[in-house]
């Protein structure tokens, strides 16, 4: 096999394939259609809901696509597959079909760049081609795209919380298998500054990170070394470099006595010794007694890494507390704080208390002739009616430069040549609001990715994505950053949306042949 | 590059990697170590705790184990790592050992086998050898493994709600990026029968399956066909394996009453219609809704596939729903309940509650001279405290057939020697229990699978597995297998353990040179 199976095209779901077929003998496989993929509610973690999302997982997702398609043997397994009564399920003229023209080569693809704020009901990524192969791209894209956008929205909380504080992502052996590499890369996109992973780190271009295991002490225990020939051993190998994990035995009694110990021996030879690490107990109490302890013997610039179950209400509270205790220990909270540096593993790398964003890709417009015929789904709550057709996306932003609004309008459509700008709530039609053209700013949020298959964008480094997710996150209302009970804010239709939405739905509800035509 | 970096032997954190330079500059890296890997507590969805968990991931992981080393490009990577004063952080030396050494060649692997009921406490896989490279292997091991057998628990739970009706897996879109793959492995050995995912099904030699998505029903009907037209679309080119979703406009008024239409049809022609899939609303009276109309139009043996946010709890709630409701539409429940088969998505392959394992990797011993020095790491709750020493695994179970306790043991001691079995909580000194040996079978649980790296274990075929973990669910207590407050299963240490345990705690409180002596 030319690459395995799990990076191939089969990655996806088996109807995908039938449904493929379907299309095949109905005659419009290669019938142009639009998809839209889009989440339609924050992550509640537990109950406190996130006010946005950071989109991710886009260059990584375009280059698989890019690198796949039906290889012959892929189409061998295909055909030895039968159905109940043994008849083949797939037939051979579909099967040509599918070994020719089975690639990504002739999709368009629109998106919203990584590393942006998002929000749910937006496109954040548009397929338009070959109905066939637009349909088996479903499962890969939101197996790809919500993990990246879950994750990254996760980290930039955790950043958020962390403040100015370093936060180094942790997370690969809690991670989903090979899911981890994703993880490691959105955690980096969303507000993680490193990773423990080596293999994420080095395909980023980026140092990984990291202190050292239990194990180290307790070998050197083992050993008759003991804690202190641990540090020691440590320091020796990595005397510019060295960072401590002190709990193995005792924290306070042990760890950072040893750890003091290794530091005189480093300073006195002319090194900078660079912190502890903690990964137990009563994180907030025992930094703050580590600030103390190392304060005392001079070592007020070394850091301390603070790891065990983070996630950001856990950093939140850690800072609370040590706002409110440090001083009683004479410790200055806002310099212990500005030391600290957290290790967030499980919580971040699994999106802890909500760990799938459930994005859909949902049909939103076929071709007939030479136009687009917009399709609806309406069977269920409003939320899950996906908005039809081909659209815009504009994000606004008001005279503060903060953004205000998100708006879906239809392809014709241009939000700048309006006097006043209507934005209608997605399904409530008693919601809407009026803003004066001249007081916004109008930014368009999609590109083009894909012009039939060829790469027509350049994708940024990741540090520039990081810093349009750093800018993105600066121009959030600040209630809308709040990691519980956020502000909620504002994805509108433009009306001429809203009206088709509207239309539609009273169509299919009426459409004769397809119930009892309420 | 030979091999992707996210496949390859970095896939590890970067402290593993520090760490065994530190154990070569001490004379130690080949030095040969015992790590334990094993899991401290159930998974707790949210409130309801896990009774047992199913071992997985065994055989990938070995097979990843094999095939990966320190090629000279990784070495390449290390070599241009730099500290903070821009010194090399790899020395040369250090860096030939690895490209020369630095593979998982020389370990011996000792493992409960996929598919075993596993419970906390237990080491599940056992790591000896050269001290660096069982260290290396941290990371992947408890990446690789931790997501398989928690995967696998949860389908396991799954299976037990479902009872005898089928179960498939759903999950690839909402999984985490690549770990959909080993996610959808896992649960067809936990408990779902098959999976939609193309790649994972034929790596497995399973067919894949599935049914169709809405996008079907909204392409045909913005092209006019409307929902019937879909459907009749669909059982043309699978006459024999039709299964409509019948969700997309109305369920009661529009689907069911089409895909009634296309089942008469097929009739007509001589086949057998399969069955319909409904995807939202209120599955448990929908369902019977349906079975009602299916069965007036003489197709009582269709089946129903639901779908939709299920897991362990919301299939039981249906069960539950359709058992006390159905009378009442004259539907006979047991019937309707026999026809259901249940499609479980996101709640499955993410562990919806509790999305990772907790599972560690300890070192518990290490060689000095012929003798093997157990270790221990004792700074926090006694839980937190790993068992030290080489150690055997029993499983006991009663006069009734069923497992009643797993006892860990140290080495040289054979359980089946003794009159009567002592078994001591791990932690707890006041707490034991005593068995006649005569009324007991026991069962050493965990196989060695690398000798020095040669494979001596044959890995059994996926049925195989899956059998084993039905026959290990049925030696379970009933109480143990509840989804809710399951009985706590006991999990046991041998007297000679538990002495030597309490032991290395004290001596390592008591160790000069590890703290004040206390």
């Amino acid at each position: 096999m030319s690459q395995p199976l799990t990076e191939s095209i089969l990655a996806t779901d088996f109807y995908q394939i039938t449904m493929a077929q379907v299309y095949y003998r109905l005659g419009i496989h290669e019938r142009p259609a639009l998809f839209d993929h889009f989440f339609r509610r924050y992550p509640e973690y537990g109950g406190h809901q996130a006010g946005y999302c950071i989109n991710a997982g886009l260059e990584p997702f375009v280059e698989w696509m890019r690198s796949v398609r039906f290889e012959p043997e892929h189409i061998e397994l295909l055909r030895h597959m039968e159905g109940r009564t043994g008849r083949r399920l797939f037939q051979e003229d579909f099967l040509r079909w599918l070994e020719r023209h089975g690639s990504f080569d002739a999709l368009t693809l629109w998106a919203i760049p990584e590393g942006r704020v998002v929000h749910p009901m937006v496109p954040l990524t548009t397929v338009q081609g070959p109905l066939a192969v637009a349909q088996i791209l479903e499962t890969p894209l939101l197996n790809q795209l919500n993990y990246a956008t879950l994750v990254a929205t996760k980290a930039a909380r955790v950043r958020y919380s962390a403040n100015s504080s370093l936060v180094l992502e942790f997370g690969l052996r809690r991670a989903q298998d090979r899911g981890g590499h994703a993880g490691a890369r959105a955690a980096l996109i969303g507000g993680a500054d490193f990773t423990s992973n080596v293999a994420a780190s080095f395909a980023q271009g980026l140092p990984p990170k990291g202190t050292h295991a239990h194990s180290l002490v307790q070998v050197a225990m083992a050993l008759g070394l003991g804690e202190l020939g641990a540090f020691e051993a440590y320091a020796e190998s990595y005397p510019d470099d060295t960072i401590l994990l002190v709990d193995t035995i005792d924290t306070l009694e042990s760890g950072i006595p040893n750890a003091i110990k290794v530091f005189e021996k480093l300073r006195a030879r002319g090194h900078k010794p660079v912190g502890i690490r903690l990964d137990s107990g009563d994180l907030a109490y025992l930094s703050i007694q580590a600030a103390r302890m190392l304060d005392a013997a001079g070592f007020e610039e070394t850091i301390i890494v603070l790891s065990s179950e983070l996630d950001e209400l856990v950093i939140w509270q850690i800072l609370t507390q040590i706002r409110q205790e440090a001083p009683r220990y004479g410790v200055d909270p806002d310099r212990l704080i500005k030391r600290l540096t957290f290790g967030v593993g499980t919580r971040l790398i699994t999106s802890w208390g909500h760990p799938a964003l459930g994005g859909v890709y949902k049909l939103v417009a076929i071709q007939e002739g030479e136009e687009w015929v917009p399709a609806i789904k309406i069977s269920e709550s409003p939320i899950k009616t996906p908005n039809p057709g081909k659209k815009k996306v504009w994000r606004l932003y008001d005279a503060r430069g903060k953004a205000t609004a998100d708006v879906l309008g239809l392809e014709h459509e241009e939000l700048a040549h309006e006097e006043q700008i209507i934005l209608r709530h997605p399904f409530e039609p008693t919601k809407w609001r009026l803003l004066n053209r001249r007081e916004v700013e109008i930014e368009p949020l999609q590109h083009v990715v894909l012009d039939q298959g060829r790469l027509v964008y350049d994708f940024p480094p990741l540090e520039e994505v990081r810093q349009q997710c750093r800018r993105d996150v600066e121009r959030l209302d600040p209630g809308v950053l709040r990691l519980v009970n956020p502000h909620i804010y504002h994805v509108s239709l433009t009306p001429a949306l809203w009206n088709l939405k509207k239309a539609l739905i009273q169509e299919a509800r009426g459409r004769p042949g397809t119930g009892d035509g309420r």
